[in-house]
């Protein structure tokens, strides 16, 4: 037991804290710098740490643990480590993902004298990497003797805050010293301006009051915020219909009534385009208004009917509410909304893809057969987890089965990334089986993170396509270039190195084939990873549009 | 053939500087962004793509490649890309190791409309990645439409002269701008000031003509900068003697007479410290005076009888000659050193460590004789690759045969690097066969670069010294925590995913086996993997002394 009224050590605060905030996982790799913290860390009832085999998995681990849990815990030792993560990193904050990213640094005295040590670039400058991650996160601190607790509260507060990425350097000589425990007795709670949300939600409700076609537009930070299930029933009481960025995707269910499907301006087919184009209010739930997420920036733009709610203010128009966080806006929505005009004939959206062809059983698999399948069997209540390039692109064209967690990364797009999601996505989720689809060339990136999704219990089912290169880049240049190809690997092999023999391994050339091995992954309590061979070529139809669009745009 | 009165594409340009650098192979990984400059390179005569599955892999390849030849050059994409090299690139700062990081950003029509893009933060801006590699770089540029093919100069010129990674950003819509070929006509050439150098060649003969025990202690710029055959030459003909720094082993063949080993203060035992603390001259070629490399600053510091040669500068006790390029300073060096008395009754080093173990042929492999029996077989002319950790603290005491290339990270000591490194070395030295040396928990960062290696048709020895987890750090501190320990990996099935079955695996518990596994090697013409097994506790002598000083100097 702690006692609150005495002193803990720098990790079992940073420990308690995460704890409070319910993360029980700490992702990471150990290094000399980081030991004492580690140490620490192992003290305080309820963590568990995750090694990876290297920092980048660790750090799209813990961004898709963020995304689940609304916390997460990197740890890497200085210089070496850290940087290894930093594209992850820059992943969550492009995507949202509160990941804590804590950096076992050298000691005080060391860097107070400029002494030239091992993991640093041999000039005496000790601050190159904490200025480094100053670009991609959204708060900095190093722990300090006389100021530990504050600052570590300050970086996690505004991780919860903003849903963005934070940096922590906790000094070696510092991870045990101790601290008074007392702070730990609140939680950290991000707090609005209360004035400032009744002034929100007074201007809302004067501009809803007479509109007759308002409609939801939900981005990413509805699922950030774990605000799926209040806009949900927001959609439902209202009959206001809702639409959603690709990248929030599967955030309402798709069989919710007035569940419009995706929006991407004009890019995409479906309803959505004409009903935000002809309402009279749109209502921006954390969107991100990026290239690919507004169809090549032909969506409608914001204007003075268009309410946006951001991490830490509203906007109506231009009219700016500043201190209003995010799920404090939402909620003065959802009691402003009333019924509308506009839950009257609102067009459900279709029940499966029209373009999708019929599957003949004994073919070689195409794009096209492969996420029909995917259709039709797809189970409820799993989290299907797409890498960037074909997977993805293919994947937000099935309809979803209720209860589905949708995982992709549409702005940052780093390849490789879904892999480790699953290690990230299984711990926050225990009950919800992961689905990977991920490309060969993506799997390679990140290959080694399949031993310790294994290692630590989870069962997903793998889907490795298998299009022997980056399928995704052939689509928009230069198809026949050697460098988008990639090694041949001996994928059977790899399941055999990596996740042990209680794995079940599958190879799939035909719809035949597919149906087998997915039959059997239902069926499977086993890790699964079917290799599905697909041609160099072929890609699905979205990612022919939007190869499309990016030519197009590329040449204005 | 290009005309050189004409024009070429900003993509020939920077090939071509490539090209006549001695640069005939480029690492990386394409992405969107960088498809126009990879196209475009693809035209000029004599460089070869070398893709690898990630970037850090690629990464790491290109330092090693530049340590060999001088120079190297990565190609990341925007963002996702060059943000998951940037360990290996601090890695080169660190190293002293010129790599050309060239990164393909985003139109400049798009960066100043501040538009909101996939592989950013979504906030419309594009000097995130670029100031994160300023910390890491010596030299950044972003090639502009007007003044392309001198910034490409500039930032080339930099690695050559210090032999530090660059940074150069090639916007998509410039990669095939056509720019005047003209530059191309002189080779860029990095020059000292020859009134500085000449200043410096008199003061060192002036401090060198009454020297009587001068002696000289190689850094690891000796190999970067190719001078390892003048530095030889020199101590051959003058009888002084030299010692190498760690990062320096195998600089100067071990069998030279006058070479005196290794030196780092007082951890080491060997002849060194006791000649270099009773030398009346101290010549530092290109030293780093970290810790580790000093033995915990018990080295002799710099003073008044110091002579220190620097990338650009080159210092006496504390005046400072300003352009004074290091390959100028050592050739004035060599013009001045005149046979010296120090060359009577120099020791020549032990032909092999006093503290290895007699091996028991059928015993358990531990380190003592794991290494014992790599000093008994190590052939002369391979390249010598060992990872940070027991695999570098065991290398450290071979006596190596001569013709040895031998590749560390001392500075740096990031794990997993050398097993890329392997493939930067071998494509660079392609008559040298690599033998690496690296640790399970090392091997794990980097796996995959196994299959680019045996694609790129090396044939290196690899051994895996699997100990199963973090044995180094087992070493600094608790040496049971469970962070240490790795994810348990079938290494046979991880050479049949990755190097096909045209490698050869061997797995050695035993001496017998290990002398059977190191013979079929020699003898064979393919690559080679040979899995160790050795002791989670078990540490090489040095390294454990390493730990002793270590942790002393943390209780300081």
């Amino acid at each position: 037991m702690i006692d609150l009224d005495g002193t803990v050590t720098v990790a079992e605060y940073l420990g308690l804290r995460l704890r409070q905030a319910g993360v029980e996982h700490l992702f990471g790799v150990p290094g000399d710098f980081n030991l004492n913290l580690l140490d620490g860390l192992a003290t305080v009832e309820g963590l568990r740490w995750v090694g990876s085999p290297n920092e980048l998995g660790a750090g799209y681990a813990a961004d898709a643990y963020a995304r689940r849990r609304g916390l997460s815990a990197l740890f890497t030792t200085y210089g070496v480590g850290e940087l290894s993560a930093i594209n992850a990193v820059a992943g969550s904050a492009a995507e949202d993902s509160p990941v804590v990213h804590v950096v076992g640094s050298p000691r005080t005295t060391t860097v107070a004298s400029g002494a030239l040590v091992h993991h640093t670039l041999a000039d005496g400058e000790f601050g190159h990497f904490a200025r480094a991650y100053a670009e991609v996160t959204v708060a900095q601190a190093t722990v300090t003797a006389a100021d530990a607790g504050a600052r570590i509260d300050a970086v996690l507060l505004a991780a919860l805050t903003h849903r963005k990425p934070v940096y922590l350097s906790v000094p070696q000589d510092l991870a045990l010293h101790r601290i008074p425990a007392a702070p730990l007795r609140e939680r950290l709670t991000p707090a609005s301006d209360p004035a400032a949300v009744e002034r929100f939600r007074a201007a809302v409700r004067e501009l809803l009051t007479p509109a007759v076609r308002p409609i939801m537009l939900v981005g990413q930070l509805i699922s950030r915020y774990g605000l799926s299930p209040l806009v949900t029933e927001m959609t439902k009481r209202s009959g206001i219909p809702v639409a959603a960025q690709l990248s929030a995707k599967g955030v309402i269910d798709e069989g919710v009534p007035g569940n419009l499907g995706l929006y991407a301006g004009d890019m995409l087919d479906g309803p959505a385009a004409s009903m935000i184009d002809s309402a009279d209010v749109v209502l921006h739930l954390g969107t991100a208004l990026t290239a690919e997420l507004t169809g090549f920036f032909t969506h409608r733009r914001p204007d003075a009917r268009t309410v946006q709610l951001l991490p830490t203010a509203a906007l109506i128009g231009t009219t700016r509410f500043e201190n209003v966080l995010f799920p404090d806006a939402v909620a003065a929505l959802a009691e402003v909304l009333a019924p509308s005009a506009a839950a009257r004939g609102v067009p459900s959206i279709p029940t499966a893809r029209s373009d999708i062809s019929e599957m003949s059983d004994t073919a070689i698999l195409t794009q096209d057969t492969f996420w029909h399948e995917m259709q039709a069997w797809l189970p409820a209540g799993h989290a299907l987890v797409a890498d960037t390039g074909t997977s993805y692109w293919g994947a937000l064209a099935l309809r979803l089965p209720d209860d589905t967690v949708f995982l992709g990364q549409p702005i940052w797009n780093s390849i490789g990334w879904a892999l480790p999601a699953v290690l990230g996505q299984g711990l926050a989720d225990p009950d919800r089986r992961p689905v990977l689809v991920i490309g060969d060339g993506a799997a390679q990136m990140t290959i080694q993170e399949l031993s310790t999704i294994v290692a630590a219990g989870l069962r997903p089912i793998i889907l490795l396509l298998n299009n022997r290169g980056y399928t995704i880049e052939r689509a928009l240049q230069s198809p026949n270039a050697g460098y988008n190809d990639v090694a041949d690997w001996n994928w059977r092999a790899v399941v055999a190195a990596f996740a042990g023999p209680d794995t079940d391994y599958h190879h799939a050339a035909t719809g035949t084939e597919l149906t087998k091995a997915l039959t059997a992954a239902t069926g499977s309590n086993r890790p699964v990873f079917v290799e599905v061979e697909l041609d160099a070529f072929d890609t699905p139809p979205l990612l022919r549009r939007l190869a499309e669009r990016a030519t197009a745009a590329a040449g204005k």
